[in-house]
């Protein structure tokens, strides 16, 4: 593990500039984890310099929030520039099957945009990879049944997948690693998730496979969340003690706490 | 008290849904608050979808804090929404009072949609009261003045009327609690207002009268701000502190704590 | 710098109502460091009101950080009743140089509004001052450029102008502080430029000159910094500690804490 702990020194040697388009809920919380991360966020989501700010970027986040149509437009303008420069896109989903204008708005980004990595929770991979209605919207189905949605999507998708929850599966259809590292109290602060995806996308940027970079920072963020736990009370004091975490953990206080197993050649 | 001090335990068992349509400025902090407390935040605030997330919702909340025409749209299809499915719809008049365009705008929510419960300052409550308009804007009117408009809102309105000020006036026109939890770090918290409408949002959710529901969620609210105030030393770690109590004040301690007064037939 | 210091107990008695049009990423910290600070924030942003709004507040911000054209538009609005009412105006130019949606914008309400006092970072104070487009987007460029482009700014747009950086440049083109409070911390918080902005424009409301305004603003945001760190494990707790100390920091401690030079008839 000591080659996937690396990558925090390699993220914070590169220091990308990360372009997120999100939602109003977070666009703090994950400025501020970019930064704490040592990181450069940019949140421009105006169609007007959507495109602009990708060109200047190392990699751009899409996340349908709070997506409005006017955002819409802006995420595809800033993905067609994304994948016209070739940085990496990382499609966050959320609340994809939870209605229509949500679940028509994550297709036609797929098909607009050629996204190198998305990243949600089981019942948002289960709706993109048209999986049985029964799992949409829920968190914690059985890790089998969680294993098997994210490599469907995976290879439906062709692209990487991180599917979160009380365990981590990271895929790109062929092989696949199970995160177990973090807390119960990233459930009580709102864009943990969200941030996570600006995460991956930071680690997206120091060119290893797309499998190793997004373990390496589920990994980073877990067990960083798993550290403040340490020292928290509740919900305010873990979300304080998470940035200052992010901060401060560094590859070898990392490398002792990484929690992930590999398993390749999955068949089909 | 022991009722009203039951009801917290309730609300975390049911765990509703609250769909908060509200202001830019509190988004997080009310997703966090909420979180907190042990139920689900949803933030969806766009015209295509707004009616779709409240009809799965178990509680609407709209804030007119930074209202803009496409979001009182949204919050008018929300709002429908949730009267057709019977849910309780919390009305935050943010600024009622201080602009033409935010007058009109809370006059035609409240023809438009059928409210449960309105909570706001004394000078909000006034001007959706028609009450003299010298008691616009101020927020610290005189105790009996305070429970004057709340009635007279309440009567006019046909809602139930939270006006919360040092001391909180709870009220449905015909009965009333007077409330004296709190703390003065709360005005020092932009939003501190917009989180406690979300949480009588989900205190509403458990099926008791509205004057009760809200007074258990008023009390459970500034109790909590009491004790996270202990152990402050301003707004900021306030603010850290207040999310932690949320997350940890239980029906037993709570009991102790609430400062609750009853008033039944006020008579016309 | 007694007289310098003084100006914190002037704004905190004046109570001044700051009328933030800013970006959507930084409107919760804004408004919870203008209520520590005792001051009162109002963040209305929709076309329909920002001039009304504006009307009522006693000093006006734009900042075009997540600049869309509406928005743009209510800033302009906004800026012409500033301008009518005779109270301050602090720009913002978050960006400027970065997309050409970014600088057409900045030049435009630049052209509509008569501004005040112009705060930014070093590559965009450079853009507006049409300087040489190395010094675009660079934060650390030496001193003796910063303060160069500082005065030519100042002088070629006619306004006061804050360039902050390692070394605070403060200028209204023909007098010139230098401040050297501030920790590096600062820059791990987003919004940390964009809420000085905000307290800039609440000690100009005390009719002081621009120039001593704007230094008993910047002197005293760094000192609260540098205090706040002393107390801080990283990101998270620094911006806790940082609300907690623009709460607490009083006249008089601050007055030891000043780190300023002053140079005059700095000629031409």
């Amino acid at each position: 593990m000591s080659e996937i702990a690396s990558l925090i020194t390699k993220v914070r040697e590169r220091q990308p500039l990360i372009h997120n388009i999100t939602n109003n809920v977070v666009t703090n919380f994950t400025a501020n984890g970019l930064l704490s991360l040592g990181v450069s966020p940019v949140m421009a989501n105006a169609r007007e310099e959507a495109a602009d700010m990708a060109s200047v970027a190392d990699a751009l986040v899409l996340n349908i929030g709070t997506l409005t149509t006017p955002q819409v437009e802006a995420m595809i303008s800033a993905g067609k520039a994304a994948n016209e420069k070739g940085i990496p896109v990382v499609f966050d989903p959320v609340g994809a099957g939870a209605t229509p204008f949500r679940n028509k708005t994550a297709l036609h980004i797929l098909e607009q945009v050629n996204v190198s990595l998305i990243r949600g929770n089981a019942g948002e991979i289960a709706y993109l990879a048209g999986a049985d209605a029964k799992v949409k919207g829920v968190d914690s189905s059985f890790q089998g049944n969680n294993q098997e949605i994210a490599i469907k999507a995976a290879r439906q998708l062709g692209t990487a997948v991180v599917l979160t929850g009380e365990e981590d599966v990271i895929t790109n259809g062929d092989s696949l690693y199970l995160g177990k590292n973090g807390h119960q109290l990233q459930t009580r602060v709102t864009g943990a998730g969200c941030l996570l995806s600006s995460v991956i996308a930071a680690f997206l940027t120091v060119k290893e496979t797309e499998l190793k970079a997004a373990a390496g920072a589920v990994s980073f963020y877990g067990a960083a969340a798993e550290i403040a736990a340490d020292s928290s009370k509740g919900p305010g004091s873990f979300q304080t003690a998470f940035l200052d975490t992010i901060y401060h953990l560094n590859e070898k206080e990392l490398q002792g706490k990484i929690k992930l197993s590999y398993f390749n050649h999955l068949g089909v």
